[in-house]
């Protein structure tokens, strides 16, 4: 059945398709199409995310439990099939799974090197030969009642989501160190900045309120971006008409995938749509970059107000997390903002990689999934890597230079603005020029000038009472 | 009171500054802070979007309203500013806003302009001359209770908001006429295509309403995005805290301006957040780029099918609108769906754009805005105007080639993959090769060899059936 | 011979294409195909650029010399189409150029209206009537030898090059001027910081000398760049072939525009390749965006060592150009610097556009000239007048703090860097840590420690000779 | 002195930073240093780029030489530290290199794993234990002179100029098989499309030809744009300004560097400039992105002159590299093409990042070093494997059907161009029309109308002489 070969001692099987022959290592699960597919493109030389590898085998399980359903596959060769998806659920024979990817073809290398893989473990938990495709066949039983055009999108989405749900995690805890920091750092009165420019005071705990904020806004967005990521083309088979599979197949492989995996997949309401239009992968890396933004934000904001530790702001210390510098002794460097940064613009550039990719999509198909699941999936994972080290190795640690920044708002002249009301604006910019060119302090100038008495210039200048309606 | 001046025989009047003085002709509305802003930023030569100057005015006669309710500013000067608000939202005045879209400063020489314009015109209203802010100040009344960071990105906010309905209202009569086209052509059998190789057979019609489905999607998107511009900062004046506003006029000013515009604005919660992050023009302008990507790939699909007239697919026809060439006579172009590309690749650079300026932003503020706008505007805008395009001069007059497509799917090997569920993967793929190979049909082939019975064949291969589950 | 009609007490001429009829108004030069193209694209609103309708008139009017000499055009038809040109490129009819910048259709719209345009102007010239082409045709004489296809990008390119020569006239004033403030600021000694952290001392004048080198290179980039505009593929009509184009012509065309403009022209050595490929504007657009890299990091440093004036870095003053806040008197913002990050965000987002719109280039012709040009004239155009404001509205009137400067170097710890190759890195940074801690100077606890001898330790901390090797 | 500890029975050493104390297992050779940094960035799990390891090595070895002339450096240790550095250069202790591609920091973790590393296999050469640094220590031996900030650019521009000379040898052998196909199908005429439409005639091997020269072109700014990367600020040390580097180690250094590696390096005119702009990066990218616009375009037309077989253009045939579909049988698709676009959008995307990464400096340094290194370093690599595949799998084999284009030539009604210059544009345009409203030829319409004779007619309508000027 299998022809086998014998090369430099080292046992092959041979395999052929459209193609032609080609010598299969004997003991590999993979078969000749994931070989041909390996040898086209070896383009980043790195290995299929493990999530894409387990959403694969979840499909490939509930196509076999629903052809099993519906008649169109034995229920032996079913059996069989689910086993060995179970198994690479469970995480094994993920290194079987060789393929590039970034690959060409809209993922067809990836889903036979699936087919391929499952057969031939299918196969011998059958009893027969690795290569025997008589016994079950890659594409004849494995991926019965499917194309790569419904499944690949199908395991695009499903990984995503994971991931997502993982970047949300990492994101609620980042929110709560935000909010716990907002509620320690809440007597602290600093002087808030526009344009870099001295504006008026506030409170540190307020800017960690925002911050945190800002990121429950993130977190929101991705839920919404989730439900893009629900609706799936599978049971549309090559172009979201169903051809060749069967009707029945067609109305429960989605309910059985939403059963095996409880991630709330509906099939999508129009499968051509699904099949050809990749914009609401275009949509969810737009969240994860508006997330991006934010955090590189508040990575900057970080940076800004923990320089020094002399000839800076000095306003607040991040903890050290490692030295700084190969040649300049005891300087340590605001490292964890700076991956976050670095981060965020990986995140930007991916998004633009995947923009171009899905508006390159063609007619019935859209063969760059590859790519944008490539970019996708490393978007997200980054994120939640540089989320978890910056609650990890830096939120978390904030302190505070409490006396610092209240010398600052003594300093400062931008507390002339609540003179305003009480004095109007000409007059309070004349202030506060005088204020700057005789480093005198604002409150010393109006006394002195006796604009205002002194007890009601106490009321207005005092800092607390400007960073919140009603607070004092 | 007002200093007058003749230059060359033309009049002036002189007003300052902090900076200091300056000669402003005499029949001007705006001033001298206006005019320093005209000079120090002469980048794109244009004028301001009307809607920014419209909303602007919304948002001083709202805080004039209010500012009245609480007792902070005169009634007779509040009439006064409402009356100059009114004619400026009639459009009126328009030419005295002289900033150029892009400028420094989070948009303070736009709000100047419009406190400056405001208040001389409510001068005037008063029977005041220009220029003797005695009667009416721009930072001290029409300003009053407000900061260029409050007011910038609420009148921002309202202008997205209403240049997104612009363009959902075209997007929605472009979806209805592809719905239209999809019925027109339901009954038109073609070859799906996948990788720009023939695939298996679809409707016409299946396409159209594909792409239909997909514009709907985009205007879901937009009004999720539409949310995130309802929620305004105005009230917390220069960095959220309120500073300087009357209390009571920061919890009336939103639902005021709410009255006056009906456009459902609420409050920010945290009002720090909204002052200081911009990512919701992010996810406005991710939502408009999706929308990019879904018209863009509409247009390249359109002119595929259209590609010809001889030596192209020759599906469909676009009406002709226009010589295609200077030099090819009888040459007609799909221009229509060109300049849709067109201005999708605008959008997806302006979204870089208006990324890289939200992630810009510093500590309490962003100062990039202006850019933000005129790049978020243009986006919407250009998309409002292109899609109005497209519907009119392009899907509205579309005309299908039946017996073309039909010609195709026959001529076709693609219909092979309706065979696999019959006689497997494999041997079909040999009969494909073979058709290939010899120019002969599939149909005539498996006849020829006897592999399927005639009546069972033309069932099997009746391309209708193929293109939708249970069809026939 | 031109059939008139009045319609509500207007002149109208009808013209006639293609398509069908159309009423032109007896006054315009344009004619019935501007129309269609005016009516068809209503996208931006705006005009063409005045320098593309100047490129233009110099291509026609080298055509019309050429196609004189070698005889497909009659001398007296040449003569008048080049005064028409000599008329625009010296200003005149280019509000007869109605076509909107963003069209569909490689720029056709354009060159038919410079053809109707030229024609009709040429025809009046010649004692006819507007619109009687039977005098002189658009197509057939003012179009002699020429396509869109390569007229287009010939004029996008002479357009490009006369806009970054202006651009680099800005960047070398920019040049000078940093230079001017390197000599200045050669005395001011102040502390170095790498990630926002104190790190070691420098001299103000060596910062500025850096912003200038980079600028000059900047200038480099944009002299290769414009030896990519001077290639044209001129000659080569429809697609490079040349087909229609007297053979004499195709050899002289380019030639001849060279010698009317002394531009530096060449024919491209492959003339399909030029037809078909743009990447030559990604080329000039990436050095552009380089460019832009380089101020943005300039104007950031510059707000950065602006910031305060209290809280801040403090170092530099920069000039007051205008108030910074409607709300907080006194305040002056970084607002020139501002511009010139925006109008970076906003050439780097143009990149992305001019770089999708390479890529979507298809076969013969890339149809997207049309947003390339006009992104990339505005990023130029932009470039080049943030630069101008940028030098004489901020960078001429930098001011230095050196007293602040030289506070801010003693009170660092930074300068613990130099003691490394005397005592150790790990002794250094245990010193370091200790200054921080204890508030000290590096050099009280070194002394108080008696690690190093005083006159060794003065020497060794100097920190001017820390600047540069040799220098004391 | 080195302080032992079993951990689980595991062997580690105690080693100590100014952080603290940390357990560094036994058999490894980096230190703490690298290990706090490994714990700090999990970001992609992957390793960095073997030939960065390589080229810090080289400058490791090149620092060490060089102090050893300039009495800086033990010339025992200097010995010891060359000979571990050529074992890294060779291949070896690439395992030892634990840090994540995307840190924080400029790379501070990446040079003091290189440190660590260096110094242990020298400290081992000589006889000691690991961890014993004070045999050779990583910061005041290894590092001696430098600073992370003068060796990390320095690495990623040696790194860059070695892949983009990889990149250049594979894009010289897609220039080389281009040209040969342009040979090869230099007979062949066919329909030239633009804008989709047909056109006039052209030759195939034109077509290739004028992809050769783009790709020529492409090599030549690659070539530009490496001796930007040959521009050194080694001999900076930490911001340009060289302190603690001897005097003569900063002469010399570079110098050095070049003898032992030949790659034509000099030393930065402006070492401030060349340790704070990244801006020659960009420079890079931008021309690596624009060579992968010329590859995506090359690969698109490709797609779609191979479209069909029977229901496209079906003008060239791809080789067959692998099964196309999963459930379609016999369909082969352009994956190798494919696989361009992509690579293509990515390193677009990668350039986005890198630009932005750019931008992003602050100051006397710029950070971001690590994410623009992890970006440009794929870019290349991904873009020469790429274009290995395209040459290998694609270009090579491509065969032309030329018996389909010579058809398509004959049915087309583009040859109408050609009789412009004889009967005028408006009367071709006319003849062109009914052409396609009668499907007759414009051979036949124009014999039948008698417009001109036959012998006339033949000759103008010879496609070959349409195809270059004087061929025929």
């Amino acid at each position: 059945m299998v022809e086998k070969i014998k090369l430099d001692g080292r046992d092959y099987r041979m395999e052929k398709d459209s193609i032609g022959e080609m010598d299969v290592p004997g003991e590999v699960y993979y078969g000749v199409q994931s070989m041909r597919a390996a040898e086209n493109f070896r383009i980043t030389g790195l290995s299929m995310h493990p999530e894409i590898i387990v959403s694969l085998a979840y499909i490939k399980k509930a196509a076999a439990i629903t052809n099993c359903e519906v008649g169109t596959l034995d229920r032996k060769l079913g059996e069989a099939i689910v086993q060995a998806c179970d198994e690479i659920i469970g995480g094994k024979l993920h290194e079987q799974f060789i393929v590039d990817p970034i690959q060409g073809g809209a993922g067809t290398s990836l889903n036979m090197n699936a087919n391929e893989v499952i057969a031939n473990r299918a196969i011998e938990l059958l009893g027969g030969e690795k290569g025997d495709y008589s016994i079950i066949h890659p594409n004849d039983h494995v991926n019965c009642g499917q194309s790569t055009n419904d499944v690949i999108p199908t395991a695009g989405k499903m990984t995503s989501l994971r991931l997502l749900e993982n970047a949300q995690k990492e994101l609620r805890r980042l929110y709560d160190v935000l909010e716990e920091k907002a509620k320690e750092f809440d007597g602290i009165i600093k002087m808030g900045r526009t344009q870099l420019q001295d504006a008026v005071p506030v409170r540190l705990g307020q800017e960690f309120k925002a911050y945190a904020e800002a990121v429950k806004r993130d977190v929101y967005r991705m839920d919404v971006a989730k439900d893009e990521m629900r609706s799936l083309n599978l049971g549309g088979t090559a172009i979201g008409t169903g051809v060749n599979a069967d009707t029945q197949y067609v109305k429960r492989i989605v309910p059985n995938l939403d059963k095996i995996t409880g991630m709330g997949f509906i099939q999508a309401y129009d499968m051509l749509d699904a099949t050809s239009n990749l914009d609401s992968f275009v949509a969810v890396s737009g969240a994860v970059k508006a997330c991006a933004v934010t955090l590189s934000k508040i990575a900057n904001d970080l940076r800004l107000m923990s320089s020094g530790p002399r000839t800076g702001f000095g306003e607040i210390n991040l903890p050290e997390k490692q030295n700084g510098s190969s040649i300049m002794p005891g300087k340590v460097n605001p490292v964890i903002p700076e991956v976050v940064n670095q981060v965020a613009f990986h995140i930007i550039g991916n998004d633009m990689t995947i923009t171009m990719a899905a508006e390159a999509g063609q007619l019935e198909l859209n063969a760059f999934e590859p790519i944008i699941f490539y970019n996708l999936f490393q978007s997200i994972d980054t994120l939640a890597y540089a989320v978890q080290t910056f609650v990890d190795n830096c939120v978390k640690g904030i302190s505070a230079n409490a006396e610092r920044c209240r010398q600052l708002v003594e300093g400062s002249v931008g507390v002339v603005t609540a003179l305003c009301p009480h004095i109007g604006y000409q007059k309070a910019a004349k202030i506060a020029k005088k204020a700057l060119a005789s480093r005198k302090s604002v409150r010393d100038l109006i006394l002195e000038e006796g604009i205002v008495e002194k007890d009601k210039l106490e009321y207005i200048l005092d800092p607390l009472a400007m960073t919140e309606p009603g607070i004092k």
